[in-house]
């Protein structure tokens, strides 16, 4: 007879893990270069320590290197907030009535409400050792910058954040909570750059964007002695650190003997979806075992589902490398829905590759049904999801209830990357009924693809 | 050699407690008992059934029966979101250079964000079993009317919520949270009931109080088939469900064979504090062990520091019981700390005549330290603790520096009840240096007490 299942599978300390998985290694086909804007060629990593600190640098160039091992320090740090449970979806089973098992990995139960802490620390902790000051980076409805406001906190570094104006002014709680962790944040456009001074003198009412937002934060790195910038999705680095939650899943269903048929993840940048199926991938990419793995994203942001697999600007500034992946294009300007983790034009190139390959699926939901499965999910199991880790809840409950069609008693995990209690002015106009489905049109995207830079 | 303690001690499953503890049990003195505001005699359990559950006040009445099951069903509830870490503090003994050991058991992972929900679900079950439609109740800030809406939902109960109209305007999110889980959120005063109607006719411009809000949900109650009220602290039931703190606490501690020196909780009503030491008071009840214990209130509202021990009403509205217990007076009227858990006038009984008979000592503490305290803590163990709980911080802190003065190497144990996300307009007064530090005159509280019921 098997074990019975706990509500929540937490591993102990010694069997947390020790490295981090790097995908790469095992593709065939490796995800393509970032290129240089200017010259077309593959950046180099001089090119990239101008930016980056350059121990990340190297994890973000290394393609062949499967296990990198996670730092004492870092491994300390995530032992205050990690390991994060496994929980079985009990309650949500008996609801649905379905003969499906759920699992979800539950990344919420830290400050900074989400998975972005892991890679935070991360690149927090080379800063640190590189001898850095500080480091700056954007921010939007401010869940990244949280997290690296409290990762620079432990290590004693300067942070600047540099916040959309809109969301520094609509969103004041998110911004007390960066001060709290002692960092400076910036209304952004600001008359600190260059870049800020030209755009406030061309609108001067704009109320920012976070290309703008990522221009100032990279002048500033750049401009600054001592300081460096970091990003807290899309790039490889990111998805490396983020494994730790792939790791950690499968670490506790090894435990239990369960073996996952679906794995779920919402996907905007892919650090959550790249971080969640790193191991499960790895065993698909070199063919020990087969799992469905499906992206979820909003039908307002359809990178995987309606874009295309091109060469892009990664921000809508067109100052930083060209990053080949599937992209809406980098002037989409993607409709104000909730998900303000998943309004990216783009894709990291790692995932976009796995796509083009075949070796995941994709899918797009509307906003209100994303809300409807968050209140049935939040009443069931008691957490108040993020809206972004409801896309992903949304794709679950449609898969255990065409197990339930089937009478199929499949094993589905999905990542609940976050809480939504800074997102209740969105819960607000759900319940009120006013919360409205963006989805651009084929001619919306097709002309935004249009202007993809030509190589 | 003694076993290395990792960050966080989590019980397994089946290590939960099962029963819950009634230090009353164990108490040479008992608490006094209600009293019948017209006749003077102690409340019978007819009388109180007409507002209570029938099971609850079986449990509110029973001074000797030390264990008492926990239902099957409010087990498998508490698996969603227990047991709570038992976190060593590593980081915070670090950062004070203290030999002290300081561990904090952390009730804040759960979407009601305190320990209430501890005592909520069990209210509604209890509910549930007599066969009821719905409970109401009253919230300031929101945290109980959070967690009851949860509860509620998990067992489909109707859940009437008459909130503070002040926090209804000023604080829309809980409300969002409670809209989310299906309660009904009335702000109070309201038209609902005739108490309302009264004082909305006399003050038409009234922000309401939570003795207003009180008498509006005892009155629907009352009134309505099939309905009873609830209540979030101060009463002995309450403090019986949380007992489940400080048993967990005790597993957890006893796993690694520590025996703690002090045990320190903040104390508003009472629930969480007498849910905390329960397990401990118990040995200490009868003879067995010794432990420091401190209360911790708010220099606002020191009902134990600076309050008297008598008979008075429960409620400002004085149709409740009257109750023996520390109070400032019912008519007190707390400044406006940002606490709002801990702004009550009075004190749980149970918590008042262990504090009489000198097992427990208590001190308060200002705001603006509290602050101070809550802002070292989340920067360097991570979690933005409630201001009500950094009421503890402080005074864990406080003792830990004690301890490094006379280099004494003592194990201190707080409890940590919930998080800050829904107070970051006090951490922003905070920042902006404009919080303010409120002490009541010396005259204001025995103007206060001048007003005791006389009996």
């Amino acid at each position: 007879m098997s074990k019975e299942i706990p509500y929540k599978i937490y591993l102990e300390e010694d069997e947390m893990p020790k490295a981090w998985y790097n995908m790469r290694a095992d593709m065939k086909n490796k995800p393509a270069p970032l290129l240089n804007p200017g010259t077309g060629a593959p950046m180099k990593a001089e090119e990239l320590e101008g930016v980056f600190c350059s121990e990340l640098v190297k994890q973000e160039l290394d393609n062949d290197t499967a296990y990198f091992e996670i730092p004492e320090e870092i491994r300390k740090f995530y032992k205050m907030y990690r390991p994060s449970p496994l929980v079985r979806a009990y309650c949500l089973e008996k609801k649905l009535g379905t003969p499906a098992k759920i699992y979800y990995k539950f990344e919420g139960n830290n400050t900074s409400g989400s998975h972005k802490l892991n890679s935070a620390i991360a690149q927090a902790y080379y800063a640190k050792q590189q001898g850095l000051k500080g480091v700056t980076t954007e921010t939007g409805a401010g869940q990244w910058g949280t997290a690296l406001s409290m990762a620079c906190s432990y290590f004693d570094l300067d942070c600047k954040v540099y916040m959309v104006k809109v969301s520094y002014e609509q969103k004041p709680f998110r911004r007390e909570v960066m001060r709290t962790y002692g960092a400076s944040v910036t209304p952004s456009p600001s008359m600190d750059t260059e870049v800020g001074k030209k755009i406030l003198a061309e609108h001067p009412g704009t109320t920012g964007s976070l290309g703008c937002a990522i221009s100032e934060a990279v002048e500033v790195a750049v401009g600054t002695p001592g300081y460096r910038y970091v990003l807290g999705s899309v790039l490889n680095q990111v998805l490396l650190h983020q494994s730790v939650i792939g790791l950690e899943t499968k670490a506790a269903l090894d435990k239990y003997d369960i073996t996952p048929d679906i794995i779920i993840g919402c996907a905007g940048g892919g650090s959550n979806l790249g971080g969640l199926i790193s191991p499960f991938m790895g065993e698909k990419l070199r063919g020990e075992k087969d799992y469905r793995i499906i992206a979820v994203e909003p039908a307002s942001c359809p990178s995987f589902t309606r874009g295309t697999y091109a060469y892009d600007f990664c921000d809508t500034g067109m100052v930083c490398p060209l990053s080949k992946m599937y992209t809406l294009g980098s002037g989409f300007i993607p409709a104000p829905n909730h998900a303000g983790g998943l309004r990216y034009h783009g894709m990291s190139s790692t995932l976009s590759q796995l796509y083009a390959d075949g070796y995941m699926e994709a899918r797009s939901v509307k906003q209100t049904e994303v809300f409807e499965a968050a209140e049935m999910f939040a009443r069931v199991e008691g957490i108040l999801p993020a809206p972004e880790s409801s896309h992903a809840i949304k794709a679950a409950i449609d898969e255990a209830l065409k197990c339930k069609e089937n009478n199929e008693e499949k094993t589905i995990v999905f990542g609940l990357t976050g809480t939504g209690y800074f997102d209740l002015v969105a819960y607000e106009k759900f319940h009120d009924g006013v919360m409205e489905d963006y989805i651009p049109s084929d001619e919306e995207i097709a002309a935004s693809i249009a202007k993809l830079p030509k190589l």
